[in-house]
């Protein structure tokens, strides 16, 4: 119980403030749903990620990035491997969301600041020639049916684990 | 990089057993939208919640839900405080997912095993009938715009935090 003994609504407060602007970038291979890319494009911005990296035909719907789709930086790629070898050159660690051998439970994961995370498609995750570029592979634990979560939600999770290790930025 | 110096795909492998059922209720009010109450049983059956409380006229949309629409035990209520007052007598902590007066961050919430994440409306929040029956109200920090998250992704978040801290139930 809140020490008044209540609780009243504060909605959409401001954002906490970052002692520096974060050095996070959310990377998407070709996705399937535009729906998840711009879930993906709000959560990114909400958390104050750096840039937002998409490929192939990926479209923002605007209803559902929010203010996602204006404030936060946003690229539009043919492919992927030559942003990443870009961003690896930057000194950015690429860390895949995926379950794969040498996958590392979003437990136990150190994130480096300088991070790129690597979103998979819904379908087919990441592509043998990404996989082959990335640092580390983290993967969400899941203790139910399904086996798996929205692609959307669980680069969102990542992003809180993120943010968690690295609240003021 | 993964010792045999590449990560391969192991897609929808097994869950993570659990050394005991999660006593972990999810309690939404009633929701704008049956996508993010799908979205909602999706992760909840993902991570073995215990049961899903749905109100009004929330129904779910079995191919967003996946396994959540069958593996998941659900019931459905027409007003929420009634549960939460037996789910109380049955030493739940009930914690509402909230910008509030008093709320605190998901960072620092220790969660009680036996708990029940009670969700708002996309739009209204929760209401104060339900505001003032909560223990503990938890917000997820917020950096840049818009300053909230979608309430499936935000109760996403929130589920992973406590199977962050019950990693085994």
């Amino acid at each position: 119980m809140a020490e008044d003994g209540g609780f009243m609504h504060v909605r959409h407060k401001p954002g906490t403030p970052l002692d520096r602007p974060r050095e996070l970038v959310v990377a998407c291979v070709p996705m399937r749903s535009n729906v998840n890319v711009s879930q993906i494009a709000r959560t990114a911005s909400a958390v104050g990620a750096q840039r937002l990296i998409l490929t192939g035909a990926a479209k923002l719907i605007n209803k559902i990035a929010r203010d996602g789709a204006e404030a936060l930086p946003l690229s539009v790629h043919r492919t992927l491997p030559p942003v990443l070898a870009r961003l690896k050159a930057d000194g950015y660690r690429l860390v895949g969301l995926e379950q794969t051998t040498g996958s590392v439970s979003l437990y136990t994961h150190a994130f480096e600041r300088r991070t790129a995370l690597v979103v998979g498609n819904e379908r087919l995750g990441l592509s043998d020639e990404v996989l082959a570029m990335l640092d580390d592979v983290v993967e969400i634990p899941v203790y139910g049916m399904p086996h798996s979560y929205n692609a959307a939600i669980a680069t969102s999770i990542a992003l809180y684990e993120y943010c968690r290790q690295f609240p003021r930025g």
